[in-house]
């Protein structure tokens, strides 16, 4: 059972770590990470650095294909191989999902079309520019194609992957695994329950670090 | 501010990149990587390549040190000048922190003794091999020392520090940022949750997963 991860450079690291985590517990799972490229890539604050094995142009087949977020989706959305590639391996997938802003990749390779779908609180409404219903729910499965919402949601997507892929008790000890018994120290993990203010300081905060992220790699070029 | 993260061969992934997601987002914090070399390591499963930046012996301070857990404790517990290291940074560190096994690290480096800690439930005990008393909660509190249970209570530790290090409005607002807002799809995320045989099977197959490692290890000397 082969899972694919897509990893790229300025990926949210914990969008694909959490999963990760979660599905290479699952018996027989081959996980591996693929992305435009393979080689080192550096997550989107530029800390961590993380490895890319293979090209996604080089991944013959994915049982589960899984498109994480951050800011580098915006150069995949705007890569047209890549895209291909994602909409390839699509085809012969059981499962195809993503992680926040991941379903926006999904969207721009036309796999999302006339879905139900999430993604990051702060981006939903652009889910309709693909031919999306954007619905704000943690997890959203339609069909085989899943998508979670915010970066911790990915956990619980993987959770529920696992029990499809393999057996709900199998899903069940890998979260006593890792202990996944979550306390969250506040009350605001989500615009719901934060305050209107918190939501568009975190919002503004969010839009201004792509901005400069952007700028960043115009520059670079 | 400086956080050090340790990484190293055999890491639990999730355990240092949970933390590393929510401090890495602590206004003023710069975050990095080091660990006994630098270079690239394989996580636990040996699947996902990640750097470790700097060796511990060239980091000169850190105001936050965390050590994760994963099979890899094993050689660092073993290593007189690594635990020398980790020793060196604690005496001027604001918090010197744990998530999971990385306990025992601290342990075999004399920083847990006459302290109340905790690491993952499999290996609560073995912290009384280090003169502390073990405590099964999610997250101990020890004035500057904080021991956090199994791999996803490092996001909870890393949201309570970041109050600490920031304010109570940054964490809540970095909580948001991360939609640290888990909806488990299984109540067994902890021993006390789970039936005993669950419990004793995952409790069997971390060791069982352990010792592979330590004879794959050993072979490759």
């Amino acid at each position: 059972m082969k899972i694919v991860l897509v990893s790229f450079e300025a990926i949210t690291a914990l969008d694909v770590v959490g999963p990760y985590e979660v599905l290479s517990r699952v018996p027989g799972a081959e996980v591996v990470f693929a992305g435009p490229h393979a080689g080192p890539v550096r997550t989107d604050n530029r800390v961590l650095g993380m490895q890319v094995d293979v090209a996604l142009a080089d991944v013959p087949h994915a049982d589960v294909l899984l498109v994480p977020g951050g800011f580098g989706v915006d150069a995949l959305m705007a890569d047209p191989e890549g895209l291909a590639d994602l909409r390839r391996l699509d085809r012969g997938a059981a499962f195809t999902t993503s992680v926040c802003t991941g379903a926006l990749v999904l969207g721009a390779a036309g796999l999302l079309r006339g879905l139900e779908a999430t993604t990051h609180w702060a981006y939903l409404e652009q889910l309709a520019d693909f031919g999306a219903t954007p619905v704000s729910r943690r997890v959203v499965r339609q069909g085989r194609v899943i998508t979670a919402a915010v970066v911790s949601a990915g956990i619980d997507m993987a959770l529920a992957l696992a029990a499809e892929l393999s057996s709900e008790d199998v899903a069940r000890s890998i979260q006593l695994a890792i202990e996944y018994d979550p306390e969250p120290p506040f009350a605001e993990g989500h615009p719901r329950s934060a305050s209107p203010e918190r939501v568009a300081r975190v919002r503004a905060a969010s839009a201004a670090r792509r901005a400069a992220r952007a700028a960043q790699n115009q520059a670079c070029k």
